[in-house]
Formats: C-alpha cells, structure tokens, sequence
C-alpha cells in the first residue's frame, strides 16, 4: 500500500510540531509547509526548519510573502507586542497579533501544496485556547474551509476530496505537551515568541502561555528565556 | 456618507476590467489587487497596471509568491498550453491550464487586504463560461468561499462581514463584453493571453474565446495579435 501524504502547516512552536509528530508516528509522508510573510518573529523560520529537519520529513517548503505592506496587526506592524497580560485577560477578545485572514492564506497555499503534491490531508495545530481570541482557529471556520477544500480543487470535484484535520482542536496546551511527548517532540528545538529576538522574551502572551503550560505539569520549558522565568 | 470601498482582483483580462469599471461606476473607491505567482503569462501584470491607473483606482496592490515550486499547472510549468482548441473541447473537463487552488489563494489574500483597509466588499470576475471548466470559479464553491469570509475575519465576527460577490457570474464574454462598453473599460489595453508573449497568441483558449465574444458581436478585438486572427 502506498503511503499516505500529509502537508502539515508548521510554524515552529509547541502546537505544529505535536501534529507533525503525531502525523509521523501515525505514518505519513510528511510534506512541512511554513511561511516567511515578515512577520516580526522571523526567528520561528529557524526552529521550524530545525524540527522538519529532525522529523525527517520528505520535504519542506517556505513560501515567501510579505504581508506588511497594508499592516493591520502588531505581528507584522509597528504596533507594540503586548508584555506581561494576565491569562485570563487574553481570553478576552481579539487580539493586536490577530493577522487579518493570516490562518487562510495559509490553509489556501497548504491546499494547493496537497493537491500538486498528491497529498490527501492538511494537517493545522489550532486548539482550544487559540479560538477564545482568533478567528480563523475555530471549528466553525475550519468546517468552512473544509467546504473549499472539497469544492475548490479538481481532485476534490472528482471525488478525492483533501481533508483538512485540525488534530489539536479540543485540547488544552497542557495536553498538547503530553501528546507530543508521547510522540517525541524536540521541545527544545521549539520557538513560539512574538517578540522574535534570538531568545524568547517570557513575557508575550504566547512565551506566557507556553510557560504555564510546562508549569502546570511540573515541569521546566526546555528552551532559552530572555529574562528569568 | 463614506465612500464604500472595494478590492477588486485584477488580472488585466475583459472580465477583471469589467469588474473593475463597474464598481467605479458603482462609485466604490477602489483597491485593486493583482499576483505575480511567477505565471508564464506575466505580461498580464503589465495589462492589470495599466488598466488600474486608467481607472484611477486608489491603491493597487501586486502580491508576489512563486507557485512554480511546486508546479501542477500548465501556467507555471512546463506543459504546453493548449492550441487551438474547439469552443465545444473546452467545455469538457478541467483544462491545464488549472492551477492547484489559484483562487483559493487569490481570495485569501483579497480578503486580508479588504480588513486591513477597511473594504466592505471584494469583487471577482469568475462567470459562466469558466465554471464549465475550473472547479475554482463555481458558484457553489464562491458561497463555501464566502462563509470563510464570514467566519475567518475579525470583522466578520464582529458583525460586518466582508462581502465577495462576483457580478459577471451569470454572464457570456459576450455579454461582458457589452456590459465593459457601457461602462467603457478601454479593452486595447487588456490582455487575455495564456503565452505572455509581448503579442497575444491568438490561439489558446483565453485568445479563441476572446476573440469569438468580440466576432459574435460583429466587432474586431482591439489588441494586436501575433497570428492574423
């Protein structure tokens, strides 16, 4: 039997590189796809190459783009990263890092990946605590784009639709760390700061995050910070 | 009252100019949006800036990425285009010319583009004669498109969706044509052209279909060719 392809959307943090370890030990070909739209956090680039490398996938791709030409969010604008939120407090609403349709100009570019490739799944790391704040990481919108999937390509009208599988959805970040434990992810190959600077600043929502989720399993994050933990 | 705004996706072609003059018409500002993917046929881009700044538009916008990477097309790649095909033959199937999820892309980024300058509404030019052939410009995937719009922005879950309408859905070339005469879109400086030569070839499937709508309605195609038409 042939094996199953698989793009997976890999950024470089803690969520893309579970699923792409997940989709290995599940067994399929693995076709990584990250973007260089210059964002601020080029840094992940780096940490994404070094996890697809790791993983040993059949191929990585980047595509180039540049979304700050009309701005609209602080990843890739001027706008002040906010430092030090509380948790609860980023729950509330959208935030300044949201990039205006960001997650479907990738989902758009990762189906096209499949359907050249062969591939029959796209595989993205949206979970639980993304969709309180963004939204292009919930389920809603992601059964939406599933739809394009199905109606938007030639394989898909003849009838080999491309899945598009968010396997993290229902999880907290916690069980995201206990998953790609299982599944031997390289934690400390991981990067998943806004800032972006060589070391991880421990004070964006997202170091925050990724912080108290190690913390809540007793546990010490593997990488570098920028200031003491 | 403001003035609402549009992006309108400019390819260079009849349809997109069509489009293009009839939300000025309309009394839209406009943000015209083309792509340069590194198609054979560049010299569209060449059209697309032309027919923008006849138009007056306010800003436009070319985004480049490379989709030769990974191939899949005809207009990427090295396959030949077509020629002179019957009107009947290209009715059957998806041609070659088929770009792995090219819309998809193309209206991600349309959509990023109307909440980051605050457009209410984004204009295509698909219509009836490519959906016979490009899954990509059915009416059935637009509305899968278009509850991703809904869904997948910040403005759209905040309650003012972004609107993607295409205006010529149900309309012949012919009938474009008609209709870009009323709202006098200059059609000497578009270009339709699968080649990308300097000179339309005025014998793939974009040049026959072109240059039958302008015979049917007993006119001459004001562009030169490179083959006597």
């Amino acid at each position: 039997m042939t094996q199953p392809k698989a793009v997976v959307l890999l950024s470089g943090g803690l969520d893309s590189s579970t699923v792409l370890y997940g989709a290995k030990a599940q067994g399929y070909q693995l076709f990584a796809l990250s973007f260089d739209y210059q964002q601020r956090h080029q840094r992940e680039l780096q940490a994404a190459r070094a996890i697809a490398h790791q993983a040993g996938v059949t191929e990585h791709r980047v595509i180039q783009f540049d979304l700050r030409q009309w701005g609209g969010s602080a990843l890739t604008g001027e706008t002040a990263i906010p430092q030090d939120r509380p948790l609860a407090v980023m729950g509330e609403g959208i935030p300044v890092t949201y990039v205006p349709a960001r997650n479907t100009i990738f989902l758009a570019f990762a189906l096209a990946y499949a359907e050249a490739t062969g591939a029959g799944t796209v595989l993205l790391g949206a979970h639980i605590q993304d969709y309180s704040g963004y939204p292009d990481c919930r389920p809603d919108y992601l059964a939406a784009m599933g739809e394009v999937y199905r109606l938007g390509t030639k394989v898909g009208r003849e009838g080999q639709p491309i899945q598009l599988i968010a396997p993290l959805i229902q999880l907290s970040k916690r069980e995201i760390i206990q998953l790609g434990d299982r599944h031997g992810v390289p934690w400390a190959l991981t990067y998943s700061c806004y800032q972006g600077r060589e070391l991880a600043c421990g004070r964006c929502d997202s170091c925050l995050l990724r912080q108290q989720a190690f913390q809540d399993l007793g546990r010490e994050d593997p990488i570098a910070y920028d200031t003491p933990s």
